[in-house]
C-alpha cells in the first residue's frame, strides 16, 4: 500500500571525521522514501529549484518512487552544510539556505490521494498540519520534528501532533518535547499530546517505542519495545539516518495487511537497518543500491544481536 | 559454584533527586555480592573498620554471603559521598574518606581457595592483580575498574587485564581506555590488552558484550551481543548499578555448569534485571529483599521488551 511522504529534498554538503561531500542529494524526504521504497510504493511532495536535474530525478526513478508531487521552482533547492568533525552524533550547522523552501506550498497531486499511508517529516508543523488535513482518509500518519519547531513554534506544533498516530524523534527532542529529563516519563507526556505511539530514537543505541494507555497496534503502556541499532566499526556520515529508520520503519508497516504486535515490532527492526545502511556511506549512496537480500541479511544480524536464542 | 569477589565495603551518603541517604552500606564489592547471592554462593574480600557493626554483618548474613575474608581494622570504613542532583547519568563526587582502604592488603581465606570463580572489583589494580595471581586455579575471572586507574596507573592497569577473562567497564571507561571515541574499535583495542570478552554498559541502554576474534563461550568478534536496560519511570539511586549487573552476570554464569552462548547471553540479561532493581531504592535496600519469582518476571519483561516473538 503507498505512502506518501511530504519534506525536504535537498543538497548538503557535509563534513565528518571520514571525509567530506559536496552538495550531495540529501533531504529528509529523499532518505524516507529511498529507505521505504525497499518495502513499499511512496510518493513524494516537495519542492525543488532548478539545480534539481534529471540526475537527481533518476535516483528517484531507479526506486520507482513516484515524483509528481515534487514541484519545481524558479531558483535554487533547499541546502544545507553541516560538520560532524567535532561530534559524529551531532551535526553542527554551517549553513542553511531554505532558497525555494521558504515559500512552499504543499500541492498533493490528484493520484497521491488514495494513499493509505502518510508521513510528515520535519518541516513547519502548519505545513505538516494543512498536508494531513487534505488528506482525512489515510489509514495511518507518522510524523517527525525538531527542536526548532518544540521550541519556537510549539502551539503550532501542538495541533499538527493531535492528528499524529506514530511520532519519531529522538531522545532530546523527547525531553524538550516534554519539558522533563526523565525518559519514561516524557515518553508518557508526550504521548498525552496526541500521538498512539511514540518512537524515540537513541542513535547508535537503537530506539524504544511507547505507548499510551490505550491499545495500539495490540500494545500498551505496559509493552514498550526496544529496537537495537549495530555497533558499527565506522561511520562514513550520519547524516539522514533518523529518516531512514522512518523509511525503514513506516514502508515495512505499510507493506504487510494489518499492524499487529509483530509488524510493529519488525517494522522497529527494519528501521534500524536501514538507518544502519544510510550511515555506511555519504549522503543516499548507501540506500540508492541496496537490495532486499542485503536488508533481509541485517535483520539477521539485528535479531542474533539481541535475541536469546540465536544461532550462536 | 562459589565467587569470590574482592572490592570495597562501604558507607555512602547520597543525595538525587528523589532524597538523600544517609551513611547506608555500599561499596562494590557489597553491590556485586548482593546481587549474585541470588544466583550462588559468594565469598567476600574487603576490609572495614569499625564502623561496620553487626546491624551491616546481618545484610551478608541473610543472604549467605562469606564474609570471613572481611578483616576488620582500626578507625573507620570506606566513605565515599556523592550526589546526582545536577546529572541523574554521573555523580558528583563530593568527599571521599579512604580510611582503612587505604592501607588495604586483601588476604584470601584458605576456605575461600576452591573458588571457581573470582571478580576483581574497581580497586587499585596492583592488588586487583594479587588477588588474581594469589588465585591460580579459578575457571573465571572478572574485572571492573575506573577513569582514575585508566589514566593515572595506566601501567598497572594493563599488567592486571592480562590476567582478566571477561572485563566489565561503561562507554566513557572503554574509550578512555582505548583512546578512542569509536565505540567498535574501542572495543576491539580493549580486547588487544587481554579479556576474552569486554561488556560495555550503557548505563539506561542496557550493555553490549563484545568479543576478540579467538570464540569464548562459543561466541567471536562477529557475534556481539546487546541486552537492554529497563526504562524506569523512576530512579531513586542509581549507585551501585553496574556493580549489581556485574553480580547479576557473574552469578548466573556461576551457577550454570557450563559457559555456553545462551549461558553468555542469558547472563548479560540477569545483569541488567540485577542493576534495575538497584536503582529503584537508594543504597542496596531493593537488593537485600528480592525474590527469585521477581527476577525471574523482570527477566521476563527485559526478554518481551527485546524479542520479536513476545507474548503480546
Amino acid at each position: 500500500m503507498a505512502i506518501t511522504v511530504v519534506g525536504s529534498v535537498a543538497f548538503d554538503t557535509v563534513e565528518t571525521p571520514a571525509g567530506r561531500i559536496d552538495r550531495c542529494l540529501a533531504g529528509a524526504a529523499t532518505y524516507f522514501s529511498l529507505a521505504a521504497s525497499y518495502f513499499t510504493d511512496v510518493r513524494v511532495i516537495a519542492v525543488v529549484g532548478e539545480d534539481f536535474t534529471s540526475k537527481e530525478e533518476a535516483v528517484f526513478a531507479a526506486r520507482g518512487i513516484d515524483t509528481r508531487g515534487i514541484e519545481r521552482a524558479p531558483g535554487k533547492s533547499f541546502f544545507w552544510q553541516g560538520s560532524y568533525l567535532e561530534n559524529l552524533n551531532e551535526a553542527k550547522t554551517l549553513q542553511t539556505d531554505l532558497n525555494v523552501f521558504a515559500s512552499f506550498e504543499p500541492k498533493i497531486p490528484e493520484v497521491y490521494r488514495d494513499s493509505e499511508f502518510l508521513f510528515l517529516a520535519n518541516i513547519d508543523p502548519v505545513l505538516q498540519k494543512r498536508v494531513r488535513d487534505a488528506m482525512p482518509d489515510v489509514k495511518l500518519v507518522g510524523g517527525d520534528t525538531m527542536n526548532y519547531w518544540i521550541n519556537d513554534h510549539r502551539e503550532n506544533l501542538l495541533k499538527t501532533l493531535k492528528g499524529v498516530d506514530i511520532l519519531l524523534i529522538n531522545d532530546t527532542e523527547t525531553k524538550l518535547l516534554a519539558g522533563t529529563r526523565n525518559p519514561v516519563k516524557a515518553a508518557k507526556d508526550v504521548l498525552a499530546l496526541g500521538p498512539k505511539s511514540l518512537v524515540v530514537k537513541h542513535g547508535e543505541y537503537g530506539a524504544t517505542a511507547f505507548f499510551g494507555p490505550s491499545s495500539f497496534a495490540g500494545l500498551d503502556a505496559h509493552h514498550p519495545f526496544r529496537a537495537p541499532a549495530l555497533p558499527l566499526a565506522e561511520v562514513i556520515d550520519p547524516t539522514g539516518a533518523g529518516d531512514s529508520f522512518a523509511g525503514g520503519f513506516f514502508g515495512y508497516i505499510a507493506s504487510q495487511k494489518e499492524l499487529t504486535p509483530q509488524v510493529f515490532k519488525k517494522a522497529m527492526f527494519y528501521g534500524g537497518v536501514m538507518g544502519s545502511f544510510t550511515v555506511e556511506r555519504f549522503g543516499t549512496q548507501r540506500l540508492q543500491q541496496l537490495t532486499r537480500d542485503e536488508i533481509e541479511e541485517r535483520f539477521a544480524i539485528f535479531r542474533e544481536l539481541t535475541h536469546l536464542d540465536g544461532k550462536n
